[in-house]
């Protein structure tokens, strides 16, 4: 099948990007991620062996075949977020990186500036870089011009499952861009997974609602599902949203003529 | 699998149930809703072949493994909806009964009073009756009490694709209700029906998201993919909806020990 | 000034109708509604003076200048309904009444055919008869038709302070109804009853978002202004929602000329 | 009145300010800004007389009692905006700036980057910057931080009358701000800036909304009166949300006694 997603030079089949976090159990998250179909998981640096002792989640990790996404989680400033991809990079032998920078403890909301000056200097150290952002269509170009494989901007607060609320901007956003665009944060539920694939995204990426679920391998392979049924939605061509009924009487005449 | 939805005689293994109307042909509407995995198809009474012409739709659907539920749109008060149910009944052998009674020309909304009173006399009559009404939940139970199989609010009105318009009202029914839910009407998108089935509806009714999309067949796999997942989904049980970020800041007690 | 609302015998020059449940005092109330400019008033019929002993509730209102009421609220069917109107008739001399019936003890959802009925059988016993009803198009059709002098669809559950969640279906009610529509129940904030003010309500029915604000006073003061501003906007006429920013860069040529 | 909103060295009664683009004519424009009360009125560079030559729009402000706002509107950079406000500064004779930066010819969407960067500049030479946004929680402490008299976060698009769809965004806002919170652009109706207002912003700038109306005049009018009536329901405090109906069935005691 042609639909597939590139960025730098992976491809992708699943467009279901996913987090390792708050799941009970890495052997939980490990079915949760298999069943879910996902082939990219990002991945926090102290997740990472450094001192040579091996996290749970990561010997789960990689007993899959996926490929892993190293995240800045916890950087407040730019400094911070380019030396722990440095090290990220070093310890998983990765140049890919899901950089975020959040210097607000409550809410995690990922600052401009600092995104923005950290990109450009890890694009610049030859890493291939997807920024967490807010739904911000001019900060969504400038990441773009300077070197980002793609944009994360949120849907809505982390962890928060509100959804999409951030939809009118993410429309803008994915007119705009040269570079694909995948919607990170807020996504509660399979249906709105599925809402950002129809509204064109590249991709979503999904963690918390997946890790708190009742069943999480069950709702790992709902949301694989529901990505897959909002990117064909996508390609198929949604209906128009309208505000008459359709004024079709069939059975009127039929009625009339008894 | 044991997640089957029973409805009077019958058991369904796909949630999502289709109409006939507004496809260009017979052919089209065929593809689409073999894709979609749908078993039960309702069709207006117009189409059904009283004088011996086969109409084109049901030449298309007998081809298929489809259960039909004949219905009775177009139809403006009781005694309009049970000639039509008994002519319907004849006609393609079958006593399951779409009951659709709308005064309304323009928006097509269905009429509370005429509906109860048609539903009772229907059932009363040997039908298998799902009547299509306003998300109200009061009306609801009173059509249950009459000895309806099931109740079919809708999410918007007809044809507008605006989705789940009413769900506040159709989380008050789903609660309440004993008899299976089916969203019906106004569902424009695959990620609206998963919502539905997140909500705990039984099924959802689909036809214009279907029938006027880009490509017909692709959005009938993508529907029964999206009800799947969103059925999924609420058997899973999906994570709550929070206004506070998780506090979780991994990188924070690793970076600053540096 | 010729914007008055007129139902039946009598003219309103505020279009917010208000409640007495769920304040602290008589007196807190009495100062509340003083201060919306509420100039009818509901009120339950337990409140009414049966026995001779005075309700500390009516007492209060009958210090203002207020039309009162009468409610049905507690009625499960039109039997009770209507022998509580006879009741609140003879103890108020006043044969307006607000019919209310809810089976339901939980979301008091109106019930849409005792509702009918009984409204038939008040408005031929004199009645000037003000139902809550459901947002349902038809059902606002048909109490129109057997006498009603307004319609009261709701904006939400009852107590929810939701707003106007079915506001997709009262705008299809206001563009049919020849008698005036209230909006009732569930408005929680001033901007909601604005907001049924822009739509093209005739007025709105607000308690709860008043009675258990944190000022009273100066909430029923807020209302009073956000109900008049909300009119006066739907008078003037509302700018239409638009996809499309005005593409108008003032400076642009300005300072390339520079 | 002690609720006053003070900006730097300056003190309102009313806050609403407002924009002059988009009306008809100069004339039309005076009355319905003296209709809403707005004491802070916006006007774009090009309307500054630099060559001696009166434009209309300036001619009519004059004869109010308003204080200008001189914006940006129309820079692409810092340097632009910097530029302008240098401009506007010698021909109002007002420190006062609202800072825009929006690249973005389509959508006008601001700058993050650069309106930081220029709001530094522009504190630093002396000038009140109030600085329009987006709904960016991080990118308004930013702000604060390098001396900005207050934000301006978008509701939605400029010109586009969508109302508050960065509300969730707005609430974070305005918990963390040390500033005045006002929000700018999106706001079409009077309902929505009584949202605003009642969600704790400390002021709402309209333009569009008033501008395209009917009648100017009377909508003007009603967005003062809104503003007044949500910024009291704000300081009165709205009744919570809730899912629950109120369980109250006054009736029923009195019915069951009967």
């Amino acid at each position: 099948m042609s639909d597939q997603l590139k960025i730098a030079d992976k491809t992708f089949t699943s467009r279901l990007f996913t987090g390792t976090g708050k799941f009970a159990t890495g052997e939980e998250m490990f079915h949760a991620l298999q069943a879910s179909g996902s082939e990219l998981v990002t991945v926090a640096l102290r997740r990472i062996d450094i001192d040579g002792q091996e996290d749970d989640i990561l010997k789960w990790l990689k007993k899959g075949n996926f490929n892993l996404l190293p995240n800045t989680s916890g950087a407040r400033n730019a400094k911070e977020a380019v030396f722990a991809a440095t090290l990220a990079r070093e310890a998983l032998g990765t140049n890919w990186l899901k950089l975020e920078i959040h210097p607000d403890p409550k809410y995690l909301m990922p600052d401009p500036i600092e995104t923005l000056k950290a990109a450009e200097e890890l694009v610049k150290a030859g890493f291939v870089v997807l920024p967490y952002i807010h739904a911000d269509p001019v900060l969504c170009k400038r990441l773009e011009e300077v070197g980002c494989a793609a944009v994360m901007p949120l849907g809505s607060p982390i962890g928060s499952n509100k959804g999409l609320r951030t939809r009118d901007f993410l429309e803008i956003i994915i007119e705009q861009s040269n570079v694909p665009v995948i919607v990170d944060a807020g996504i509660g539920a399979p249906s709105q997974a599925a809402e950002a694939m129809e509204l064109g995204a590249a991709a979503v990426l999904v963690n918390t609602a997946m890790a708190v679920a009742g069943d999480t391998k069950a709702m790992g392979k709902a949301f694989g599902m529901a990505v897959e049924a909002g990117r064909m939605a996508h390609l198929a061509k949604l209906a128009p949203v309208s505000n008459a009924a359709h004024a079709s009487s069939p059975l009127l005449s039929f009625l009339n003529d008894l």
